[in-house]
């Protein structure tokens, strides 16, 4: 059963709705589309099915159209779902209440880069490829790595991260400023181009990861890093899921310059090995990633292979021409496309838990208990450098017991990942499917959310149904 | 003229305050102070003296303390200012509307230290100094260093950083989540232990860096680092100010990893040579640090020698004993106050400015020029691998033409780096000191800064007078 079912939403009433259209059409002409086609296919991301048909798909072309349709929504209380590549998985995309799907692709413009300050300013609807293929000859690039190519703006909204993290932080940490629409159609500029600042309330902090809920992202500024002289990728692979996590975890705690930490356990890379052709055991395994100079990253890889091997790791194989890395990043992006794969017309439910790295290996070894005596197929994938990891729960849409299964073990390990100091999403936002452990991790600070909400949005036109508990 | 004394502030009336201060002393007992000296001394930080007495000073115990004082506060409107360590330096501690000094220095307990996580939970009260010293055995370390030994309640509040925010990044990049007590008194906890985190609004950087304004800080989860195998400390002399400034930026180009970088003019070096018995020339120098492995801090520190060279830099001297680096160290942090040993009887207006690294160079040369035009003595300092520097003014106060002066020297040069793209704060917060520049750097987004301050403090009892403008 899906969250988003158990709830009835309104939907805008009629005269509103019409004259809201009208405008739209007035403003846009075909780029307000109301095709059953189009708005099917905004209704929702990848992850879990979510019900929620917008009345309207529109595709504006700057910050003067999305305030000008905000100011429109606004005066007549129709709600506005931003969209971006749609490759969100919480369930944030769809449209509970109706209305209109804000799609941002039309915002494809890298407005401006300074290889000498290494920074970039971007619409919010140019994707991360799109950003490191127009930066590329500068010698930077931007490190945020989700593994979907989503947008810039998608990724603020959600606080995005990826396999980069553990080296270069998560957008929290590479968004310098922001340019966002606030619900009632004014363009406001947050943060600016400094490395850092003390003046005023930190806003564009408050708008990354508020999943469009307080207004629209139209333009970010982020922050670029050098390509580092050298980069040596490395697999290494344990007898048993403890040796795989203890080397993480000691890895961490030496202070060992890691660009990449990803864990896979034996379902998973069975998964991966299928799926992308791989020649490696099904055995938990280490993909690992060093950036530095050529004797920094060898002197890192060096250490981590010592770090490994004490706790059974296998020799490193390495790849370090640039088409061996990317088959062998391009077999983890696949890790979720192979483990649907793996069972065929299932859907996966994503877990998205981030506990402190002290936490980590007890919480994935009782996480790995779970799964067992929940007789699911869940493989298990992590960025295991920051304490984060994903179940791809596997489970068949039309088996009401498997689902609820799937549902009581996604569940289960949420909520210890919580009691372990951790959270419920470490990188996927809360959307619809994450909204029934807010409070259980925030507390009371969920009606300081709920405040901060009312007073920026107080027609409630913003994602309405999302992020906050009723 | 100081920004204080150009407003006329009301003070609570005379019978909410006469209810207040009965309160606290049933509450509190000889926690609650009304003496003139203690009152004087809690009315400003460091940094220009600023108008605003207390009418009462209070200690309390904990949180539970904290929320009793707010909602009595909050029930007669009277207003609250944080106080920590009184290090701040843009008047932020001034009771403006007189009301209560909440003296936070009793909450100075380190609650709990996670080697394994490299984290630790500290009350707001504990300093910088004395949580170094609590986890000296973990082999870890606090990183953020702003010169004075402030409290973390503190630096959370102003969003402080320092020397080593280059490598290992300010409060925004350190702390982890938060306790907070919200002006009604009620105790919230922000953020959490997990390194990155998509679940709900970003709470935690809201009240960092809102100077006292949204509610108390009492409780700061921080992150903690590796003390580093090596540290390798430098020190590099430029025939001129355009050298060594270019040595700073080609560094941070060059993505070479260093530890600190901070520069000192030929005048501040003047100061810190006659006040810390410095054997430099009065020359521009970098004071450097490299962090790492044995050998990566050697390749660092030769790296940057080879950078240095190409601006006309001097052979390295290095200082790799514990002893030669604090030596070094000390002097450069007693830079503020070898400025002021420099005019005995002046006074020191600061400023704070940030810009991107590309800016940098123009930025700090025009300033050089400015300071030159203007006939004060206005030693610089700079983080200058974030593009932060600072000037420390020197103006006798009972000159009212020097002091016309050195307003216009600090204007002028807080507007030209807004110019450039950067921040009229980029440690030290708004305060009072430079409410008057944040419209100008963050336009309309100011308005957006003042609905959150009216959601979250709406009887206006938080610090009132500082940070946003009217």
């Amino acid at each position: 059963m899906d969250a988003a079912t158990a709830v009835a939403f309104e939907r805008p009433d009629a005269p509103a709705l019409q004259a809201v259209l009208r405008g739209l059409a007035e403003l846009l002409g075909p780029r307000a589309v109301t095709g059953q086609a189009l708005r099917e296919q905004h209704s929702h991301g990848e992850g879990l099915p979510a019900c929620g048909m917008p009345d309207v798909v529109v595709f504006p072309n700057g910050n003067d159209e999305v305030a000008a349709i905000l100011r429109l929504c606004h005066a007549h209380g129709v709600p506005v779902v931003p969209y971006g590549a749609g490759s969100s998985l919480e369930g944030q995309l769809a449209a509970l209440h109706g209305g209109v799907s804000l799609d941002l692709s039309r915002l494809d413009q890298v407005l401006s880069v300074s290889a000498e300050s290494m920074d970039c300013r971007v619409q919010a609807g140019v994707t991360r490829e799109a950003l490191n293929a127009a930066v590329r000859d500068t010698g930077l690039f931007f490190t945020v790595d989700p593994g979907a190519n989503a947008t810039l703006g998608g990724m603020a909204a959600t606080r995005a991260s990826g396999t980069n993290t553990v080296r270069y932080g998560t957008m929290r940490e590479n968004v310098l400023g922001l340019t966002v629409v606030t619900p009632d159609g004014q363009v406001i500029h947050t943060g600016g181009r400094a490395r850092k600042s003390s003046a005023g309330l930190d806003l564009t902090h408050l708008y990354i990861g508020s999943e469009g809920t307080l207004g629209v992202i139209t333009e970010i500024q982020v922050r670029l890093h050098p390509v580092p002289e050298s980069i040596v990728a490395a697999v290494c692979q344990f007898a048993d899921l403890d040796g795989a996590i203890g080397a993480a975890v000691a890895a961490m705690q030496s202070g060992l310059r890691v660009a990449r930490i990803e864990l896979l356990d034996e379902v998973r890379m069975r998964a991966c090995i299928a799926y992308s052709k791989l020649d490696y055991a099904e055995k938990p395994t280490l993909f690992l990633e060093f950036h530095g100079s050529l004797a920094g990253a060898a002197e890192d890889a060096e250490a981590m292979q010592a770090i490994a091997a004490e706790f059974g790791g296998s020799r490193f194989e390495f790849a370090t021409r640039p088409e061996d890395r990317n088959r062998l990043w391009k077999a983890r992006h696949n890790a979720y496309h192979a483990a649907m794969a793996m069972a065929p017309g299932k859907k996966n439910m994503a877990t998205d838990v981030c506990v402190p790295i002290s936490e980590l290996p007890a919480c994935l070894l009782a996480t790995q208990a779970d799964i067992a005596a929940s007789g699911l197929l869940a493989p298990i994938v992590g960025h295991v450098g920051d304490g984060n990891f994903h179940l791809g729960i596997l489970h068949d849409p039309a088996d009401a017991d498997e689902c609820a299964r799937a549902e009581a073990l996604a569940f289960r390990v949420t909520r210890r990942a919580i009691e372990m100091g951790g959270t419920c999403s470490g990188e996927h936002g809360i959307g619809l499917h994450k909204i029934v452990h807010l409070r259980t991790e925030h507390g009371a600070a969920v009606e300081v959310m709920k405040t901060i909400k009312r007073a920026l949005d107080p027609t409630g036109i913003m994602n309405p149904g999302k992020l906050y508990p009723a």
